[in-house]
């Protein structure tokens, strides 16, 4: 281990970069780093250095790093794999002390790759310097309107914090972290590492979720430690791969990676408090929604639904994600009763279609909804509600008394919009309101199942790890 | 049981219905079913029963059913529920033969409820008249330009079939059946049952595929021949829920289903050939895939990636889901070899990025994925593909490789896109071509597993099901 400790500025907060090998074209087409800064407005210093080009994009450029004057916080490093090591040597001469490697060809290919990694590590222990990667798309900060990826990239200021392994990761955050307004892909994770980026993204005050890609986790204990204290604040969703033996075995040929027992990371991580999930959509699902959604403070359920074979989709999951259908209150379903038919007892699922026919949708859907969210023994709602074309909004539409409410009062309400323009009604809710749309049930559940867990986590895990003061 | 034999064609072709009991006023948020015939352009004659209204929707009504002239093939009933016994019998002494009762409050409600359920059966045994529901949407024909519905819905030529026990996977059909050309709602399924329609869509030459939600299979045996016989030629995709106590307790107050040990429901499905999908979004996948592609004759898949990262969530799901990552015939390595450098081991995952950074994507993704088509070890392929932005495409497209490719190979070709504009490249894929686009990797793998699965049902169960003549 480097006895030197990443510097987090340097990384995340660089005033000065110098990029050591860049295409020579920009624009379309050829994933030249300097172009997302350019479109994202990075406003620190920024030196190229290439053997020919005079000019890269409009900047000019220096022949060799020997000819950088003054000094650089970061150095972006993509050369011919056997340069790499002496690339490092001259960076450190010139006072640079954060550089990242994102060219492949390291611990992610041959044995020749694995003896420059090493070369690679001995040279920055040698120097003091640390290396993010190799093999790695690096750093995305859009608070600082910096990244070092070549991989075009929209710059998003949101309060997700994200770490990973692999640069997808990055590139389709949108989906696989449920976006990213700072990243670290450690990648081949040669010195830089999980624990370190992890503490980064834990101390950054405008982070309140960070999304987790790991393929190994070489340093258990103090990652364990890190994860611990962070998650008593900020919950953190980790995609935990290289469960299969295929899986692990690539692993290591991808990122050098050791993946360890599956079973033992479970339990590892949960002990953590880190939230595991099982599939990249959840990962986005669970992110965006502890991002959005109030805390779900147990495991009691209150399921307002237009359709029963829904509410069945519900229970069966529920009962797998360790959540219950609640007993309503009373007067919850005194509420019920002056709405429904004398024909339908009234229980959870709440199944008010036939009050709806004789009441109408916003008189009756408001009315169960603020019950359900009133009821002390509620401790969050999952919603079905109609997608439907324009036209038939007037008489039908949920989606207004939903938003309404859901400022109102402090428990997550988890909506999933069906019919034929679902996904409008989807995207409504997710434009404003404090409630969450998902695009299955299951989903829904899953999402309160792990919101749920972390919440007891919390609970189960007091104070103990801040009067131990680690 | 009931003696006479449910007509299909009176149900699904009838080309004169009678509604008994329908809203007054049309248009939007009424949910009038005529509404959805005069959209669709039915064909057939409609004569609509009301005691007060003298016109609905432009069609004159007459006051009672004692009133109708002539025949109909098709009674839609929705009414009190204390007078349905009584409709019953009246449909029949019209020479109606087939019944559709929409109107909740049967068995899905109270005890009385259930006694008037069994009096509706009574009385169409009595008179020799087959029920569909209650509690239903009842039926769609896209083909027939019919339905039942009162929901809204669209109408599509689809080869998907569906039957299904709750109204919701009509009005969703697209998310949550892939889509509905013929669909039966059985719900209550108080005579009709999940067995007859399975029969019905299995004798439609328009219906390739076929989709299943049951919350009980109470005919277990008959369905289970059915569904065997079908399956030889379509697959059938069920989506079996009341799986948990609570779900299978609710499902009984919702359609009055007996839900069963579902390990057993689990073997005894997957003895008929019918394929079992955990979640809904697996449900819409997985039917629409069937629809899209070539079959999957075996486990072993070859990975078309730029991602080390998502290559290992692949193995880790293919492992789970009984698919092999092959090992590449020596020609298709030498394939790669040529484009790759010198310093990557060709193999499977075939991760291509650097060679793309050498070649260009659109050489070195024809080469790659053309090698992985013609090699004899590969029953399937998944591939990895970038979504960006219209000014990269030029350079970085595969989507026109892909699809040129996929006419050209009777093997599956599945791909992920992703990047900023991933659904862009989702939907130009969709739209066109014999590959099939997934929102996520783990939706691939679940995908070809289950294709898989079914091809490996085919050929063990041979033709002996045709031989013993069911």
């Amino acid at each position: 281990v480097s006895p030197y400790p990443p510097s987090k500025d340097l990384f995340l907060y660089p005033r000065s970069v110098v990029f050591v090998g860049l295409p020579r074209n920009n624009g379309p087409g050829f994933l030249n780093p300097i172009d997302n800064l350019i479109r994202w407005g990075f406003r620190g210093t920024v030196h190229l250095v290439h053997p020919h080009a005079r000019e890269i994009a409009g900047f000019p450029t220096i022949e060799g790093l020997s000819m950088l004057e003054g000094p650089a916080d970061l150095a972006v490093v993509s050369a011919p794999r056997e340069t790499v090591p002496e690339i490092i040597g001259q960076c450190a001469q010139k006072g640079i002390r954060a550089i990242v490697v994102t060219n492949q060809g390291f611990a992610d290919a041959d044995s020749r790759g694995r003896e420059l990694q090493r070369l690679v590590v001995e040279e920055a222990r040698r120097s003091g310097v640390r290396i993010l990667g190799p093999n790695t798309l690096g750093i995305v900060n859009a608070f600082h309107r910096f990244t070092t990826s070549f991989m075009p990239l929209e710059r998003q200021e949101l309060a997700i914090g994200a770490v990973c392994q692999s640069g997808v990761f990055v590139v389709d955050a949108k989906r696989l972290t449920g976006g990213m307004g700072i990243g670290v892909d450690i990648a081949n994770g040669c010195d830089v590492g999980l624990a370190d980026a992890l503490e980064w993204l834990g101390s950054e005050a405008a982070i309140r979720v960070i999304a987790l890609h790991a393929e190994g986790i070489p340093e258990g204990g103090r990652f364990l430690t890190v994860a611990r204290r962070i998650s008593g604040t900020k919950p953190i969703v980790a995609l935990k791969t290289g469960r299969s033996w295929r899986g692990a075995r690539a692993a290591v040929s991808h990122t050098g990676s050791l993946c360890g027992e599956d079973q033992v990371a479970d339990v590892a991580l949960r002990m953590a408090g880190v939230l595991r999930v099982d599939e990249t959509q959840d990962m986005a699902d669970l992110v965006r929604g502890l991002l959005v959604l109030p805390p779900m403070r147990g495991p009691r359920v209150a399921v307002v639904t237009f359709t029963g074979g829904g509410g069945i989709i519900l229970l069966d999951f529920m009962e797998r994600w360790g959540l219950e259908p609640t007993e309503l209150a009373t007067s919850t379903l005194d509420v019920l009763q002056e709405v429904y038919p004398p024909w339908l007892p009234p229980g959870n699922p709440m199944d008010i279609w036939p009050a709806i026919m004789k009441h109408g949708m916003e008189r009756v859907y408001g009315l169960t909804l603020k019950a359900a969210l009133m009821d002390p023994s509620v401790d969050g709602v999952l919603c079905v509600a109609l997608g439907l074309p324009p036209e038939h909004r007037a008489r039908l539409d949920s989606i207004e008394v939903i938003q309404g409410l859901s400022g109102e009062f402090d428990k997550p309400i988890v909506v999933w919009p069906y019919g034929e323009e679902a996904e409008e009604a989807h995207a409504r809710l997710t434009e404003r309101g404090r409630a969450f749309a998902v695009p299955t049930l299951e989903r829904g559940v899953r999402l309160l199942g792990h919101m749920s867990r972390y919440e007891r986590w919390k609970r189960l895990s007091g104070g103990s790890f801040e009067m131990a003061g680690s």
